[in-house]
């Protein structure tokens, strides 16, 4: 990248959003004559708000999701039911399962997956807390909802296969073609898995 | 939008990132988490960086273009020919010029064109800057390299009228199919441009 017919501070600006996923060269050269052209302070807010997202976000001490204080606003609402608790590998999941509006309890958030390769095994990932949280809050179904990647789908037969015994329904999400979707876009895993686990009408 | 789910200083940020150009929310959300995962120094410098850009850069006093001093590094560069100066709308414009690598001569940066729908006339664009430094510079021709908008073409078309009679040759940048383009990806007022503009083998 050679870029000496722009000044250093636009050059350094350029670099710094190019390391931003999903934006190239051109994208980050695009937002910073952007926010030359734009407003002070418009400038001013974007740069508060990274610090200050560094600076306030903290994990939830209950689900280990983000949150601004010591406790999360889904864990601090009294509305949320105790009794079903829904295990996902990151706080994007979390929201993306707000977002569907399908479900009311609360969760517990891994902030990962077991991953052998990286050498991440059930000591690096949030399994033991959620061993002490269902026997804590009286949870009696664990719907498990990580990813199903072959780490996803191998995190959520660890999680099973260690809450045997316990008194709680352990449960997993349902995979199969996405809703909306043309079956000839849909890939060859997936389609097996959608006849395998076909249901009566 | 309603993101409950996610903490405020979160919210906030991805707020602050969609108002970005061609940055959706959906981007902005994964770039706030992305940024939360992300080394405390990794944001900490890009904060910094847009700070920076807005407090050190500044339009060069001789061809408007961007700098960081009162004196841009093509203006002060000694090997760059003065006798040509290139004419564009926009710092950028000039940025995709220096890449070409096709010129060794200054710029004269319009910061904009005529745009009578805007209330942008000559005096709202750097025209008379623009027949000073031709005077004063000893010129010998000035290339025309506004874009080719309706407005970036009135604009050269004023430019050539106003200079007339002056000791300077006046020229515009060829206009017509891309290069690499494929004729049918080409839109019709390109190509009757470039059956128009067709020159002898």
């Amino acid at each position: 990248m050679s870029m000496q017919y722009y000044p250093a501070p636009i050059v350094k600006l350029i670099k710094n959003l190019a390391r931003l996923p999903s934006i190239g060269e051109k994208s980050a050269e695009r937002l910073a004559l952007h926010l030359l052209r734009a407003p002070w302070q418009e400038a001013r807010r974007l740069a508060e708000a990274i610090v200050e997202l560094k600076d306030r976000v903290r994990l939830c001490s209950v689900c280990y999701g983000l949150s601004d204080a010591e406790t999360c606003g889904i864990c601090a609402n009294p509305a949320r039911d105790t009794r079903m608790l829904c295990v996902v590998e990151q706080p994007g999941d979390m929201a993306s399962i707000e977002k569907s509006g399908a479900f009311k309890g609360r969760y517990h958030i891994l902030q990962g997956v077991l991953s052998p390769m990286d050498g991440i095994g059930p000591d690096g990932i949030r399994i033991r807390e959620l061993k002490a949280r269902i026997n804590a809050e009286g949870v009696s179904e664990v719907i498990l909802a990580t990813g199903t990647s072959v780490e996803g789908e191998a995190t959520a037969d660890f999680i099973a296969q260690q809450l045997e015994g316990r008194p709680v329904r352990v449960t997993r999400i349902a995979s199969g073609v996405p809703m909306g979707g043309d079956l000839k876009y849909v890939d060859q895993v997936t389609l097996k898995k959608a006849l395998e686990s076909r249901h009566v009408l």
